[in-house]
Parts: structure tokens; C-alpha cells; sequence
């Protein structure tokens, strides 16, 4: 029997075929978003027909679909995403009449990540883990005993809106302080781009041929490395808080494992570098043991697998 | 068969008999400290002893031990604490070898009440719940499908010490913007004293008798009702803190409920008040229906029915 596994993006909607944990192939269409939950539905629809035609599979040999969204999964199956201009939507009502025989589950894709970190990646054999994505935004997912911690309304894990501090800028959520307007990606650019407009006369503003548009969060990694005054404030804010919202979630649940993933965690060695004996100064009992922490395994995949195994 | 929980404070060490979830005799005997294990082993054993003798219980009738510490216990059953003067002491080791033929079982306090909430109070039939203990620090315990999260090295549910924010004073722990230093019956002393001592002609000054040592939380909730203007600002301030603080339980784990104790849940009526629309101003989906915040059923009984269940 084979899985199929879905991930839902603001750009493209990727789904595979596994067949024991393993992606055997996959097929990508552009996401269509009018806000009407049927283009959605008859999207996803075509992807899977599409994918198992390109295979020789038959309907009847899918055991399993699960599809991972960038938004808020209520445990009745409702859907809401800003980016897919769906709220509160019966998206898994909508699914299973369209596909009758066969179980379909939805999730979050932070969490359907960190279950596919901790089943085939980086908290593999660990009893509790939990999973921070650093991308555009921060998101999070929590597993523990083999169950993904969703939350009682659905709405668990949103790590990226944990307050860890106050901020010289409010969150998108309306909020000061959140997780995700410190250690995201779009964070790091931002308080990048508030010290060169303070001080032009740097690398940074060269790097990015004097338009601030073009600045990267790889760029300030990059002269990191070289040790340029701006991106080593920026980097070291970064991590500070970094250490922060680690600390808060292991003084929270104390879990075995902490996995890192996202476009930011490229940056791996820099992350990791002191990463543990920073968190633990912000513990209060800084002689503990700690969780380990360590980089994701999969890039792209996690949301394919993890759907997969929902 | 009975069941013995007892509880350990800084001041004094109280021990019950438990049977059927009821506690139906207690003792208290002075906390000695001297920072010597054996000395507590003593005392606990003596007390234990003399409890079973007064009740005319043989030892053999007994079935668990449960004791909860007003620290960190790891899950080796070391203990840490700092008001005990015990730094990683191997406890449950001793506790075995003193009762071999009785099971022991230790936890932290606030853990232990957190489980007593659970299985006979305010948390009783949730699926998952959380318990903050609002007294001198602030406490917490994380109990999911009837099971205490207390970590993989023992020091989660440290939720007084979650960063939320960026306060104006350092928490003893070293850092600062942990929640006990916006949340605890202490915080609201220390908050309520740097605004009289800005301004001596009030209310406040005159309640406590122009002796600031005086100042109680509770007599920062009395003139709240009268509306005096320094508490009502100490107040806001805390239930503005209080918010954030659930906030980031439900962003994290979204729990079925919140069960809020210590001595400063006394106030229930001004805690509770539009406590849940603050709490969902300050999560990412407004819209959202989030957990129970209810007040804790047990005061001081808690420990000892906690630990019995352990």
C-alpha cells in the first residue's frame, strides 16, 4: 500500500507518494488562492489523480492522505490560512467526500515537520522533541511519546508567537514581542536593514549593490563570517533571543530534543556555536542537563513525509 | 491499603494519610535545615512514622510514598534546593533504602499539585491541563493525558520562568522578563513599592502604615476594588503579564485548561476578570476558542494529595 503526502505553500502545493517512509515520487502545481475552497479541494484533487496516473497506481492501493497547510488546523478538520485567503473552512470534511475510502488527515505543516523529523530525521529515537522552523516566519512543532501535540482547539505550537521580549517593531499578529519578529529570517533582514539605514557606509549595503530590497538573511551570515560590525550585531541579537525562545520552551516541557529547520538553519554552525550554554544561562537551574539541540534533517521533504505519516 | 503524600516547604514539612483520594489524617513537623541529606531522611521517616502510630496503621498497610520538593527533581530522583540547601542530592536512592518494601516516589511541589488538580480538582476530567501557582514565585505543572510533563531532565514545567517580556528589575535566577517577576505576590509587592515610593501621599503608604515592609498583594487587591490609583495601575499590570503568560501556554501546548493557584489566586474575581479576551488578544488567531481558565480547587491540601498520587 502507499501514502500520499501534501504540502501546502503560498506558492505551490508539492505531493508525493511514500511507500515505507520513503518518497518514491513527487509532483508540484502552483497554488491557486481566490479564497473559494473548492479550487483548493479540485486542485489537490488533480495533483493526486495526476501523480498515481504518472505512477500506475490505482486509488485503491493508497492507504493514507495527508496534507500539511500553512495555518491554523482545528481537530474538527477546519482550515484557517491568511496567505490561501481561507478561514475557517471544513477543508477535511471536503476531503473525505471526495475521497471515500481512504483515511484523510490534516495538520499543520510546522507540526507535520516535526513529525517528520521525529519519525525519519533528526529527533529520530528521542521520546519528546520538539521542532523550530526559522523561515520567513517561526513556526513550531511539538511531539511527544509518538503523539504531535496540536492542541486542544488546534492552535499549539505556534512557537513563532511565543513573547519572548519587547521588540523596536510590532509582530503581524498584532503583538510586541513575539519569537518569529526576533529569529526569523524576515527579522534578521529587518534589523539589518534599521542599522544601515543608520549607517550606509557598510558591507552590508554594498552587498546588496545599495537596495536594501535585495538584503538577505544569507548575505548577514555571510559577512558574519567576516566579521562586519553590522552583521555581527545582528546575528548576535539574533541568537540571544534564539537562546531565549529555546530556553522558554525547555523550561516549559523539558523535552529530549531540540531540532532547528528552515531556511535559516543553513547557517548551521553558527547557530549551534555556544547555542547550548546560552540557553542554559537563561534556565534557572543552569548546572542541568539539557535537551540536545541540532539541525533538521530534511529540507524540502519534511512536509511531504511528515503529511504522510499524519 | 493507604497511601502517604507529603509535602516539604521552607518552614515546615506536612505528611497525610491518603486513602480513596482523601486525606484522612495529617501531620506537620519544622523544616530542619542544615544541608545535610540525613537529616531530611530523618525527619521524614520519623514523621511518617509518627503519623502511622497515631492512626494505629502498620507500615505493611501502606502502599506508595509520595513526597513533593520545593525544587528540581530529576528524573534519577536527584533533588536540587536552593532553600533546603540540597544541591543534587540523591534522594529517592535514600527514601528506597529507608522504605524497601514501599514504593517512593518524589516530583516537585509544583508538579505534584498540579497533579492533584488534575485527578480530583479544578483540571478533573480535561484531557490536558495546566497549573500555575501564583504565590512568593510563581510555579507550574503540565499534566497531558493523565501524565505530569516534568521532562527528560526533570526541569520543565519552570514556568515561572518563562521570558515574557522585559522587566525593570532581574529575577533572582540571573535573568530577566521571567513571568515571577511580573506574576508572583512578590512582583506585585515589588511593583506596588516602586510606585509609592515615587509618590508617599497614598492610599497604599497609609494602609501599611508608612512601613513599606508592611505591603502585602493583598492589600494591593483591597484598594484595587476601592479603585486607589497606584494599585489599580499595579493590578493592570499584572493581569497584563498574566495574560501574556497563558498566552504563551496555549500558543505552545493549547491545553484544555488553565488552573490558576498560590496565594494570590485568592483574588479570584479580579484575576478572572476579562483574563480570557486579554489571553486572546495576545495569541496569533484572535478568532480562536482556547482552554478553560479556572481557579484552583485546593489550598494547602494540594501537596499532600498531589504527592499521594505520584
Amino acid at each position: 500500500m502507499y501514502r500520499i503526502g501534501i504540502d501546502i505553500g503560498g506558492m505551490s502545493i508539492k505531493a508525493g507518494i511514500v511507500k515505507d517512509g520513503e518518497i518514491i515520487s513527487t509532483k508540484t502545481k502552483v497554488t491557486r488562492i481566490d479564497g473559494v475552497l473548492d479550487t483548493l479541494i479540485d486542485d489537490l484533487s488533480d495533483l493526486i489523480n495526476g501523480i498515481l496516473n504518472e505512477n500506475g497506481i490505482e486509488i485503491d492501493k493508497v492507504e493514507k492522505i495527508g496534507v500539511g497547510f500553512p495555518g491554523v488546523v482545528t481537530n474538527k478538520g477546519y482550515v484557517t490560512c491568511v496567505n490561501l485567503k481561507l478561514i475557517n473552512q471544513p477543508v477535511l470534511d471536503k476531503l473525505n467526500d471526495k475521497f471515500k475510502n481512504i483515511k484523510v488527515s490534516i495538520a499543520n505543516d510546522a507540526n507535520v515537520a516535526a513529525l517528520a523529523e521525529y519519525r525519519h530525521g533528526s529527533m529520530k529515537g528521542f521520546e519528546s522533541g520538539v521542532m523550530i522552523t526559522l523561515g520567513t516566519g517561526v513556526g513550531g512543532g511539538v511531539v511527544i511519546n509518538d503523539r504531535l501535540i496540536s492542541g486542544a482547539n488546534g492552535i499549539g505550537a505556534e512557537l513563532g508567537h511565543l513573547i519572548i521580549g519587547e521588540n523596536y517593531y510590532d509582530c503581524n499578529c498584532g503583538n510586541n514581542g513575539c519569537f518569529e519578529t526576533f529569529c526569523s529570517a524576515t527579522a534578521i533582514i529587518n534589523y539589518a536593514k534599521k542599522l544601515i539605514e543608520e549607517n550606509k557606509d557598510c558591507k552590508l549595503y554594498q552587498v546588496c549593490e545599495g537596495n536594501l530590497d535585495n538584503l538577505t538573511a544569507k548575505m548577514v551570515f555571510d559577512l558574519y563570517k567576516e566579521k562586519d560590525e553590522i552583521s555581527v550585531e545582528v546575528i548576535n541579537r539574533f541568537k540571544k533571543y534564539l537562546a531565549i525562545g529555546i530556553a522558554n520552551i525547555v523550561n516549559f516541557i523539558d523535552p529530549d530534543v531540540v531540532s532547528i529547520g528552515g531556511g535559516v538553519s543553513n547557517a548551521s554552525n553558527i547557530i549551534l556555536d555556544n547555542l547550548s550554554d546560552e540557553v542554559k544561562k537563561h534556565l534557572p537551574f543552569k548546572e542541568s542537563n539539557i535537551c540536545d539541540i541540532v539541525i533538521a534533517k530534511f529540507k524540502n521533504d519534511a512536509g511531504i513525509l511528515g503529511a504522510s505519516e499524519l
